[in-house]
């Protein structure tokens, strides 16, 4: 065979080698021609959402972007009806437009490798911008535009490999949403970036504005946490000091499982879960990503019109993530909620009535999982986790 | 007068201290309170456009997302009118919606600091994403997102003092353009990074579909070329070794003075020549940016529907650039037509009884000059300078 058919026909049996990711093969650098030590994750310093400016700091950057909107900015009027202007904070940004009530429903995000693996991680990256139309109640995108800097420290040939794997995992993705990829932005830069915009239009009855939750619903995740602690894990088989410091308490081939369920996880789309937002009657939602569950369950609550508070009592991790996470003292704050998560679940406030019908209805449809985690109670628009929340392992046995 | 005082009324005279950025203070770090030796521009190696993959290495790196859509996916059907589905290569993406006959259209782009004035610099990045709107010739924005990287490298104060500027920067062109920024995403990377997203939903008879040159048409540029000259020329007046090389035909002022012409250029939007596109019948555009004049002309003329070809007889550069361009050596490649542009002119095909008209009109309406640059000859889609183009200097005296 020769070397061209080699490397196509590796690139073949990865892309194509079974529809559950979790029975992928794992991308071998040496198949495409690349040294067997290649990892993509090496091209940048951080990782994933790790990578954002903290929450405090930025609130205090963009003060200066929302000082200048006043009060009769916030609506916009159509036939004497008005349209919340939905802004900075919240998962998207909502315009009302100047056509027959229609909206634009948008959203951008970018960030840098995760895993090792091109091809998921374009996956990864287009579920993760969709994710934010899906928290949102919105299941269609009308278009997206993919943004990505190549990082000037690869070599020619790794960038020939690499990038055209990432860019057709993120068009796969877009596909699989039922949307395109039309355009976009590339640029050289130390670490390598993928992210992209994803945009809408729609009437206002396509989207769920989160700050509806009342008194007595309860909190809903759709896909475990511990994503973050996963891929380190999986780095961390290849480094002694760091390994000893947590093998005691897995495997090597638990943590090889753990994170290539993480891949599966991230790169799986939140679309099911918004249609069904909508059957069920949410009552808004929110996405989990760089600022942990507990990070966003406040920005969720801190945006609710009535005086309630979110209380976390589960916490769904995959599988032998919090024992990993507890050996590692403070460093991912995981049981505590600040655990950076890539393309999280959807944290969905529903009626108490129908949460279990939700989470049967998305397990029946997808195979997977949901999780009632928390309550909503009257308060003062914040959001926590109790003193000795119920780690949920995912999947519960092997 | 207290320190917070202090700064804010530097900041203040720096922003609202003259209406023309001509006109406007200088960017002085020390009236924050910074080291009078920050340089925004040192935050990236790469400056601008100068960023951009390479034109050849893009086509080959995204023919991943464009070999899959057939012939029948380039058209959607609207009430038995085709829309065209325009992608990856011009400008904007346009994207025919479900609804009531409007489309989508789209773009993004971010590049690395340019200049050293942050407020500047958020303008800048502003007019550069409307821009590529602009030369479809939509008017209107509809919404903007900001992209923006911290640099890992800035100390706390730096980002303090910068990032909210740049931010101040960015909206106030969007307000000059009738837009808002309404979100975003901001990490942090060793690089800093600005950008944005632009989007419109407007009926197709709001844009100009850039592929109606006739041979006879002639090609117009709304602004100067040499703004990559400029910001170099004036960085080297720090640097000895590089200052001697073209010493002999600038002088210091000279290159402050071409600066500031290129900060208010690029600052400048391109709104009123994309307005002026459909009072004289344009058949279509382009601006200028990271690809250079030639390249971009090349990738108009590729576009066109008739066998048309560009040619390009005269340059209007910055005042001075051109010498020191040439004094440089092949380095920038200004007369070759390759030099990267940051927010550069529209070049526009009108047709030639039409074309001085449109050059008086804004001129009349905005104070600033456009150029009858060439002409459309029969030939095969391709665009090329003349051996000796003229360079007419911007302007003409001082």
């Amino acid at each position: 065979m020769s070397y061209a058919a080699d490397v196509l026909n590796a690139a073949h049996l990865e892309l194509h080698g079974g529809g559950d990711a979790e029975l992928r093969r794992p991308f071998d650098p040496t198949a495409h021609d690349l040294d067997a030590s290649f990892r993509l994750t090496r091209f940048a310093d951080l990782k994933g959402r790790g990578c954002k400016v903290p929450q405090e700091v930025l609130s205090k950057l963009v003060s200066a972007l929302q000082q200048d909107y006043s009060a009769q900015d916030q609506e916009a009027q159509f036939l004497n009806v008005a349209i919340p202007r939905i802004g900075i904070g919240l998962d998207c940004a909502v315009i009302p437009l100047r056509h027959g009530g229609l909206c634009l429903v948008q959203t951008t995000d970018f960030f840098y490798p995760i895993v090792d693996d091109p091809y998921m991680m374009g996956k990864i990256a287009c579920a993760n911008v969709l994710s934010d139309l899906y928290a949102m109640g919105v299941t269609d995108c009308d278009n997206m535009l993919m943004l990505l800097a190549v990082s000037t420290k690869m070599t020619e040939k790794e960038r020939d490999v690499v990038i055209p794997l990432i860019m057709r995992g993120f068009k796969d993705s877009a596909l699989e949403a039922g949307t395109t990829v039309t355009g976009g932005q590339s640029v050289v830069n130390p670490w390598c970036t993928i992210g992209g915009v994803a945009s809408t239009i729609c009437q206002p009855n396509e989207y769920i504005v989160p700050d509806n939750a009342v008194v007595g619903d309860v909190l809903v995740l759709t896909k475990p946490l511990g994503t973050q602690v996963a891929v380190n894990a999986h780095q961390w088989i290849d480094q002694p000091e760091r390994w000893n410091r947590i093998k005691l308490v897995v495997s090597e081939e638990d943590v090889r499982k753990a994170y290539h369920r993480a891949m599966s996880s991230m790169s799986r789309l939140n679309r099911v879960a918004a249609r069904l937002m909508h059957k069920y009657n949410a009552h808004g939602a929110t996405d989990i990503t760089g600022f942990g569950l507990l990070g966003h369950a406040q920005t969720l609550a801190a945006h609710q019109k009535k005086d309630v508070s979110f209380v976390i009592h589960n916490l769904p991790v995959i599988a032998k993530m919090a024992a990993v996470a507890k050996a590692c003292g403070n460093m991912f704050q995981l049981l505590q909620g600040h655990s950076a998560e890539t393309s999280g679940g959807l944290l969905i406030c529903l009626p108490r009535e129908q949460a279990a019908a939700y989470c049967k209805d998305i397990e029946k449809q997808e195979g997977y999982q949901a999780w009632i985690i928390g309550i909503v109670e009257k308060g003062n628009k914040t959001a926590r986790i109790i003193d000795k929340p119920r780690v949920i392992e995912v999947p519960a046995k092997d």
